[in-house]
C-alpha cells in the first residue's frame, strides 16, 4: 500500500475521468456493434449521455474516442512517479508503472477484448495504437531521467545506462503483455506474467 | 562481411526498391518545402518522374510515401534473420538487425533529417512512425521466436525469457537512437552508440 504517496484525486479530476471513460467506452462499443465507417460523433455522444460538444471537450475526433486518451495526458505519469522513493533505479520505476498499467487493464478486462478487437480490425487504429503507447514510453525514460538528474549530477553515459536499462524494462512489460495475448501465458493473470518477465530481465 | 549469407538482390528488386525511395524522398522533399495540407499525390509522383499509377503500385496514400515502407513488408527482414547462425541469441540477432538499419540511417542522412522534421512538424505523422517502428519490432520478436522455435522445442517460460531478451535488446537500441537524437551523444556516430548501449545491456 503506498496511498500515502498517492497524488489525491480531487471530485472534479474524477468527474473528468469518468466522463472520459464513458465517452471512451461508448465509441468502443458503438464501433465493436457497428463499424467505424458509419459511426458519427453524435451517435457515441448519445450513448455516453453527454452533448456532442462535451465529446469535443475530451476527444478532437472519434478515432481518438476509440482509442482512448492512453498516454495522451503525462500528467498522471508524472503525478506517479514523483511519488516513488528517492534513489530508487529506473528499472524498479517501470516495473511499479507497469503494474499499475496492468491492472487497470485487468480491472476492466470488457474494455480491454473490445479495444484488441478494434484494433485488430481496423489495422489504421492498431497502428496508432502502437504509436500512442510508444510515445508514452519515450515520456516515461524521459521523466525518469530527468528525475534522477534532479536526484543527481549524470554524466552522458550514466544517461545511455539509465535510458538502456529503462527501455529495457519496459521490453520485458511488452514480452509479457505478447506472451500473454498470443503465447502459452494466457491462463496466468497478466501481474503474474509481468512478474516472471521481469525476473528474466 | 556476411555476403555470403545475403540474400542476393535481383534486377527487378533493386529498380522497385529505388523507386520506392524516389517517391518517398520526392514526398518528403515536397512535405518539408510546402507542408502537409497542399500536397497532392500527382506533385510528388511528377518530382519523382513516375505516374501516379506508379505511385499508387507502391503507396496507398501521400501520408504513407511520406513515412516511407519502412517494416510495412516483413519479407527483407525474415531474409536477414534467416542467415544469421545457429544458435545465436535473440540478443545478438537484434543487435545485429539494429546495426543494419542504423547504416541505412546513417548513409542518408538528409532524408532522416526530413522525416525528422516532419515527424516533428505534423504530430499525427510522428505517431504513425512511432506505430510502425513498433510494429516492426513486434514483427522481429516474432520472427526470432519462430526462428528458434524451429531449433529446439520452447516451453512457455523459454519463450518469455527469449521475448524479454529480445525486446530489452530494441530497448537498447531505442536508447541509443533517443541519446543520439536528444542527448549528449550527438557528436558520436549512432553506430558506436548503439555498441555503447548494448554493452550497458
Amino acid at each position: 500500500m503506498d496511498t500515502a504517496v498517492e497524488p489525491e484525486e480531487g471530485l472534479r479530476e474524477r468527474k473528468k475521468r469518468e466522463t472520459r471513460l464513458a465517452i471512451h467506452r461508448a465509441a468502443l462499443e458503438l464501433a465493436v456493434e457497428f463499424g467505424l465507417d458509419g459511426l458519427t460523433v453524435d451517435a457515441i455522444a448519445e450513448r455516453a449521455g453527454v452533448s456532442a460538444r462535451t465529446f469535443f471537450n475530451y476527444f478532437p475526433a472519434k478515432d481518438d474516442a476509440i482509442l482512448g486518451s492512453y498516454g495522451a495526458d503525462p500528467e498522471p505519469l508524472l503525478a506517479l512517479i514523483a511519488g516513488r522513493p528517492v534513489g530508487e533505479s529506473p528499472r524498479e520505476i517501470v516495473r511499479f508503472v507497469a503494474h499499475r498499467r496492468v491492472e487497470a487493464l485487468v480491472a476492466d478486462p470488457e474494455l480491454w477484448a473490445m479495444r484488441r478487437e478494434m484494433t485488430l480490425r481496423e489495422p489504421s487504429l492498431g497502428l496508432r495504437f502502437l504509436g500512442i503507447y510508444a510515445r508514452a514510453d519515450r515520456a516515461l525514460v524521459e521523466a525518469i531521467l530527468n528525475r534522477l538528474r534532479a536526484e543527481r549530477p549524470l554524466s552522458a553515459d550514466d544517461e545511455l545506462g539509465l535510458a538502456v536499462e529503462a527501455y529495457a524494462a519496459l521490453g520485458a512489460f511488452r514480452a509479457a503483455i505478447r506472451l500473454h495475448i498470443d503465447g502459452g501465458y494466457a491462463d496466468l493473470p497478466l501481474p503474474e506474467v509481468l512478474d516472471r518477465a521481469f525476473a528474466r530481465l
